[in-house]
């Protein structure tokens, strides 16, 4: 293994589904924490609380009454952050001015969802059977096809699916770009309500972020003879192993080469997949296998519930035949503790303006990673 | 004005110095806050610390004693991310193989120092008078140059520089290419530690953000016959006011167009300067007096002690010259409070997956930061 000697000393690890580097400092864990600690989360919430406008049978913000739902329930979110219908923007003329070069805006609009993953307020992803996590899987898909263009080849992939009744997310008028599927957890990530949720933001916009990976994607299919980026990858690290956290015959999951969070996940389609409505439901179920396998680690690791921002990247809603195919389903978990429950990795001064840095390797990670299966602590305490 | 809308509606600023795009949401301040709340820091701390690793005379970590100093204090980080002496990594060779194709590492070395602004451990910037803001500067203009490659075309331009007696600053053997200067100010930014410093982190590698920032510089200075984008974006935001909070002769300070972080400001040079050592004495108290009046502003915005992470931006130590002389000196400030002193913004699932988002706009952020000038609220209070 030429790549022991990567556990003493800092190096910078090459990200190439960004294109960006990433700073490795595996001796620095040694220094000690004085700084901030954070609040762990208590855990002794019920099962339905009456004032959490996500339970079921609640009123929300501005007057909708969720219905009694028993799986999984998506309605608008009540602060969007992009709207369907707004003013329009008429960009200002490019005519040489120093403005119209470098005061540059579009308009943007979408629709913005909120998806609960269960009616039960004190349950979260590490808390549920895989049985429990595929409908969510299940309302992801249905959505996505739901917002899907009818001129893409994903269309055809998709079999008709309808939503379950009182789910307000009947197909817009307008065509949008891409949809963001994501969660965040926990206070740490900027969490205010712990009642198992995620999110869905749709745009006309091509995010930054898929943007970026999807250029990379593109470009090492060209270079490559067709061969997927993260095909090859997941194949290299399920045979190498000591990145690995979990996989099963349709997903590799594990701390990725390149991660900047200290127990980041990358959850990776082992064959090719363009997005959701691709799996077949053998498919599915693993990944709902997969989700339970790692939400349950990242609580075991530090006995604790464990926060992180999770998303999901696939193909865009509409988009030329190539973007389409040279996309590839995979999960980011970017989770911000380092040490213990209370103390996080900042990233702050030089990774804001610098460069991401990490201190912790990757394999040091996911062995920690895999050795915490088993059991929730919290069912093993009870 | 055709701007006026943008207070009304989503859209997507350009990011002219990174390549990329924020989406701004406006009407999302609306929305209550359930969430996380930070501990506003408490600022009843000793002017001496017997138990503070910065406070003159004190004992560090790995044992060494601070000086008596009495101004600014620079020494090698008892915990440096990197360091000048390792092992080698040798990079596996590009054989055609995955693993050579998609684990990438490179080995870096480079120094890192702590660089205290007082012997006072109760001060911060803001308490500080532009005239004790400046021997900050000239510690931070010596240090840079003690790093300068000799054929550095900024060698020249930089007088010859002795550091105070007792500064572990001796210019190592390498050549390091950059110079990353920065502030974490705050519990709320990782930093474990109120009496006020700084860091400075020296590598042989470019990293990312610094990278990223001149490929744009060097491609508008290309495609604009000579023309240096800060310089031109300086001069139009100084025209057009809305976003200025403060400027002087020789800077403007402000909330950048594309800003991310709600209050994120920029302090630009106004005329060309490569680096620190480009300024004179009276640019120097110029930069003295903009960071002392933005420090203070961003103090008197919540009336709390204002976190943040801030960094200096300039020419690489080693380049080309045109990479030498298409940077332009400029210092971001990202703080990431939004509603309160307990109140922050997170940027998380969607800003991590997706794409940076911001809800009040920057002009809004800068006319509140305008009116915050004066005396700082302690003192008033006091
Ligand atoms: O060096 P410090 O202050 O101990 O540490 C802080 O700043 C560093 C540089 O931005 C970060 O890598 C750390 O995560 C943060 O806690
Ligand atoms: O939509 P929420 O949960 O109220 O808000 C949270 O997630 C959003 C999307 O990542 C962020 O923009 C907010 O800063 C964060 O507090």
């Amino acid at each position: 293994m030429p790549e022991d000697i990567l556990d003493d000393i800092s190096h910078r690890r090459f990200n190439p589904l960004r294109g960006s580097w990433v700073l490795v400092s595996p001796h620095r864990t040694k220094r000690p924490w004085q700084g901030q600690q954070e609040e762990p989360s208590k855990n002794v919430l019920p099962e339905y609380d009456p004032s959490c406008y996500l339970c079921p049978g609640n009123k929300r913000a501005q007057g909708d009454h969720n219905p009694k739902y028993d799986s999984t329930f998506v309605f608008v979110n009540d602060y969007s952050a992009v709207k369907e219908n707004q003013a329009e923007y008429n960009q200002p003329k490019e005519d040489g001015s120093l403005a119209s070069r470098l005061l540059r805006a579009e308009g943007t609009t979408g629709k913005c969802y909120v998806i609960t993953f269960s009616p039960a307020h004190n349950l979260t992803l590490a808390d549920m059977p895989p049985q429990d996590i595929l409908p969510v899987i299940q309302t992801w898909t249905k959505i996505y096809t739901s917002h899907l263009d009818p001129h893409s080849p994903l269309y055809k992939a998709a079999q008709s699916n309808s939503l379950p009744n009182g789910d307000s997310t009947e197909p817009s008028r307008q065509q949008f770009r891409y949809m963001q599927i994501f969660e965040n957890k926990g206070a740490a990530m900027g969490c205010s309500n712990p009642h198992p949720h995620g999110q869905i933001w749709t745009t006309t916009s091509l995010p930054e972020e898929p943007s970026i990976e999807l250029q990379h994607l593109q470009q090492y299919r060209r270079e490559q003879s067709g061969s997927h980026m993260l095909v090859d990858y997941a194949k290299l690290e399920s045979e190498k192993g000591e990145r690995t956290v979990y996989e099963n015959n349709s997903f590799w999951a594990g701390c990725p080469w390149w991660a900047t969070w200290p127990f980041e996940i990358m959850v990776i389609a082992k064959t090719h997949k363009r997005a959701l409505v691709d799996f077949n439901e053998t498919e599915k179920e693993d990944l709902a296998e997969t989700i339970s396998e790692i939400t349950r680690r990242y609580d075991n690791l530090f006995e604790t519930s464990f926060p992180y921002s999770m998303g999901l990247h696939q193909a865009p809603l509409t988009g030329t035949d190539e973007e389409i195919e040279s996309s590839h389903f995979h999960i980011h978990f970017y989770p911000p503790l380092l040490r213990s429950a209370t103390v996080r990795k900042f990233l702050v001064g030089y990774e804001m303006m610098a460069e991401p840095q990490r201190d912790i390797t990757p394999e040091q990670a996911a062995k920690r990673l895999r050795g915490c299966g088993g059991e929730l602590y919290r069912r093993k305490l009870a």
